[in-house]
């Protein structure tokens, strides 16, 4: 059953994990929305403190003080709905509590987001905390599951990089268009690895720098695979998936490299992009490549494809705070709640520079 | 009189130089506004462009194409209120053919900003076009000249510097805290060089630099020095500007030197700058020195103050892009038509990334 | 024959292009090389300032006064060497004109990279200027073509992307280890563009931002295609190369993917790697993913490969105006001139911020 | 004494503190020093690694494994010079074991900078560990105290604001030209924070960023005071320095705002500055506003200076890793062990860009 509006006005709506970065970006989207009212926020070590001191740049804007999760979830019953923006492991502590049975919960962690608890445990390198729960749970990639969203009372939001690259692969994938060898390099901002701080972070070598990290290796690779069906042993085509740090305070860039099918035709490509995402509000299609500061501050995927001879590129452009994590999840609880898709969204910040 | 706020429900109003940054900015927060129809773009020799295809990241946004500035001046009786975003010199030659009488104009370049013609002879290079207008024109600094501007129908939008710099003087100026010599250091982004390229603003030379220019010699220095009261030769104050280039997109910081007089104490200094911005809903008064993240996107400015025996050091942090020109530009139009002053400036508040 | 070391001294070098970044490059580089003396240097509209006005960091570095390019012609039978620095198809006037015998000349250019001119008026979409001259010309790609250089007096510098990925690709693709398509994502900083300025190099629009660009349609894929010897038709390989503008001054980073051919072992791609560059002085094998810090304002290229299953990743990373520009083509010289192939690229190796 | 250059041939060097950011610096322009053996390097918690792990950089550059502190002191006797790169408060553990007659030792920290023990407490907030060796130091400001460095043995290297700072203002203060208040407004780069990380060094935070710092209270002040003999109660000068964090990897960047006293001529301003630094090497005098990257990878300190009525503003920029800690350090080891000043110092990394 499709949600209806709230009736008596706004939904009340809750954040864990307020004091990263993508917490302060959903409570300055939250604090935006015209049907929300956000009404509880949870931070772990810093609990008690003002959003406003967590995030200075809220202040005047978000007007609550931080409680700590145990209290989040004591209260979560006065809530219609909540965000999980924890670190990776931390929400299987927290979603088995979540009994009340009208709130909706969108999991922005990957803890939700594979259906094979063991994939997870590969590739997270923790046990899977909490099995059971994964049927409930939709994969929130909304433009690709958008029905099942309206109707989901779990969603797992997708991750920055996974969002980029299925949306730019999953039209060539379904229509059969390309073959078995897809080869993708894609690039991160430093606001992807999450307000800690580590070496790797200092500005002195993040600025004006470039590197491949996790090299054969970044746990977004099973969550496309999934999505595209290519999880599945028999699928006909695998993935190379190749991560960097680059120089950007957000942003991910995907550039996918394919090669058609044989019997498949150059306009074939253009056809399929145009027809996937026909009423697709934050899909934008375009004849130039895509540039970052085309979708900062927004919750867009900005899209292009080129095909020379028998190969492909597909480009896609995104805000990782955004469409890769608060934006989406926005998104997601707009459809869960009967809400217009582009609710609360519409507002950017940063005027494309 | 203030005016009432329109009946029929939307302002009509247009943007004259929609193809610079300042006028992608002014169309992206007016697209957002809810009080306001975007009826008009006239952009110079790119006039017929659609403004999706001047600035890619309002696709799907703002659903407008551009006509000519001449096309605009003779359309302008539709308009409820125009924005003239275009290079300095460029106003004089359009502000006399806009004899609407219902027409507000709002003008952010420097052409009408300094009440003595001459002035702006000196420090613009040019001769004054239109000095006949200048007594119909209220200097925009929103929070400084807010009864006026409600009545004025000609707005002179302040300059980026001036406004950080005189939201972080006047309050010591006034209440007479300061002895004669001020020193100003302030840096600026790139984004305020606008949009057309010099070699300075080769990204290779910008990046990783930082350098002094237009030393004793920026423009909006008389703007500040008529703002402070401190034109009039027999002022007690006067003042040294030294801006510099920063490696920065966006942002305007400046720190303001001050010696306390005799007699002066300490605790005027806060006292004067709570009272100046009791009621300021874009002025917060900060603890901490304010950060270009805190105001990153938004039209806030944000001050702090500290004083160390007799000296005393003042710290503004605003978006150049938004309080700097078309942010302050859109609070002016609100004041000047009751609305609220905060309409559509708040919904894209926030960002701090 | 290999030239003899300069008995008397000092080999008498010239510049053409002192006002570029490249031209730059080369002055510093020169100006510390124990073998060099600094004779003339040539600036095309700026022809007669000082080379310290034109470049004002080298200020107390080089003394030299530029002269116009025609001056240098005349003059350059009293150097022993010439770097042509100059926009591509500015060659082709001057190359044909140089005759003294004993002269070299390096040229940083595209014009004698290719072998075949009807790639280059492809590529480059001019007429090629000077295809006589081509077969005198060796392709100076050090670390591939040492003994070549070595006897050589027309040098044709590789371009910066070709560079990076021919040192990646080359062993793998001589040893006949991967199949036929390879993918290589590249990515360039904005001083590869030369000091021009365009509206894409403004640092507001470069700064924090990431695209793609010439899709499909680099020109230094024909020189990459030519030097791993697969211009030829029956050539068992062929290459996709997407080049990206990064938010970066310097440096290019290539990540390669490839195959391994049926048959071919994960083992045998670090052997290739260590047996093609065991006696090279400027190329390092790594076991991490080199980043653009540890090559800046060196002329190292840092190598790393990965395998995974049959899927291969190389990854390189270079200086684009030192092992990509200036510094190859002094390495180029030393070889060219019997010197020790370090000399003068020692001194100023290092920097890592 | 003067010492004389070593007479068979290289002088034996240590550095403890390999792994900063100062360390690795220091150890790069050794390794290319003609008269230096590069001895002994130690690393703390990281003893043991080898050089080319803690700097990746300096791969076939710097052949040594670092040996932890405690070693070095013992083999001290083995070394003519020893560099200490340490975080402050921790040389005070080290020199007084230094016992060895013939080694000089340069401390780069500021535990014995400032000559008055209470003073560094104040600023420092520890207690100072040595205050009987103060008398031993020789504060390492070269351009201001060559000849007593010329027969030191102990050195305490100057602070890179107080190095910019001074100067710049030792000119005007020494020849009596400017009144009592003197407003210094300074900018510094990440790598002024050292190698360790703190959520203001978050790439994401500082990148596009600017903000005051130790608002009053920066510890490099004491240091000018002192060397500008303004410590003295009955200085006739006082001074405010307020320092900023700026999104810049490498560099200072000091704007000095001066009143000329009465009686001084506009003319006076720069014939001290010529007279002062009229033999120096690495001081150049500019018209232009100087920017960092015409001092970026060099030792060489750039000023300009500019009178407009009453008013003088002096700029100065030096790269904080060279002139401001490691090039200064080596310049003062050049100047006492007898070598020309510019041994070492005259290559130079990353050629203004």
């Amino acid at each position: 059953m499709v949600a209806a509006p709230p009736q008596s006005g706004l939904l009340k709506v809750g954040v864990a994990g307020a004091s990263g970065f993508t917490g302060g970006e959903l409570l300055r989207i939250l604090a935006g929305h015209p049907h929300v009212q956000l009404t509880l926020a949870a931070a772990g070590s810093q609990a008690g403190a003002a959003v406003s001191s967590l995030h200075p740049f809220l202040d005047g804007v978000v007007d609550l003080v931080t409680c700590d999760v145990a209290t989040l979830v004591e209260r979560s019953s006065e809530l219609d709905c909540l965000f999980l923006a924890l670190p990776h492991g931390e929400s299987f502590g927290i979603v088995p509590k979540l009994t009340s049975p009208a709130l909706k919960v969108i999991d922005l962690s990957g803890d939700y987001r594979l259906r094979d608890p063991s994939l997870y445990e590969q590739h997270y390198h923790r046990p899977h905390g909490d099995a059971a729960a994964l049927p409930q749970f939709v994969y929130g990639l909304t433009e690709l599951r958008r029905a099942e969203i309206a109707t989901a009372s779990r969603i797992a939001n997708p991750g920055c990089f996974a969002t980029a690259v299925t949306l730019a692969l999953a039209p060539l994938v379904a229509a059969g268009l390309v073959t078995p060898i897809v080869h993708v390099s894609a690039v991160t901002g430093s606001t992807g690895s999450g307000a800690g701080v580590t070496p790797a972070l200092h500005h002195s070598l993040r600025s004006d720098n470039f590197v491949a990290y996790k090299v054969f290796g970044h746990q977004h690779l099973p969550e496309i695979q999934q999505s595209l069906g290519l999880a599945d042993p028999a699928s006909s085509c695998r993935l190379v998936l190749q991560t960097h740090s680059a120089p950007l305070v957000r942003g991910i860039h995907a550039t996918v490299f394919a090669e058609l099918r044989s019997g498949a035709r150059s306009e074939d490509v253009g056809a399929v992009f145009r027809e996937t995402y026909a009423s697709a509000s934050f899909v934008r299609l375009r004849e130039q490549p895509p540039n970052l500061k085309w979708v900062r501050g927004t919750n867009f995927t900005d899209l292009s494809w080129h095909v020379d001879g028998t190969s492909v590129i597909v480009l896609a452009a995104i805000d990782n705070l955004i469409k890769g994590a608060a934006g989406q999840a926005v998104q997601n609880m707009n459809v869960a709640f009967g809400l217009p898709e582009t609710a609360g969204l519409k507002a950017m910040i940063g005027g494309g520079l």
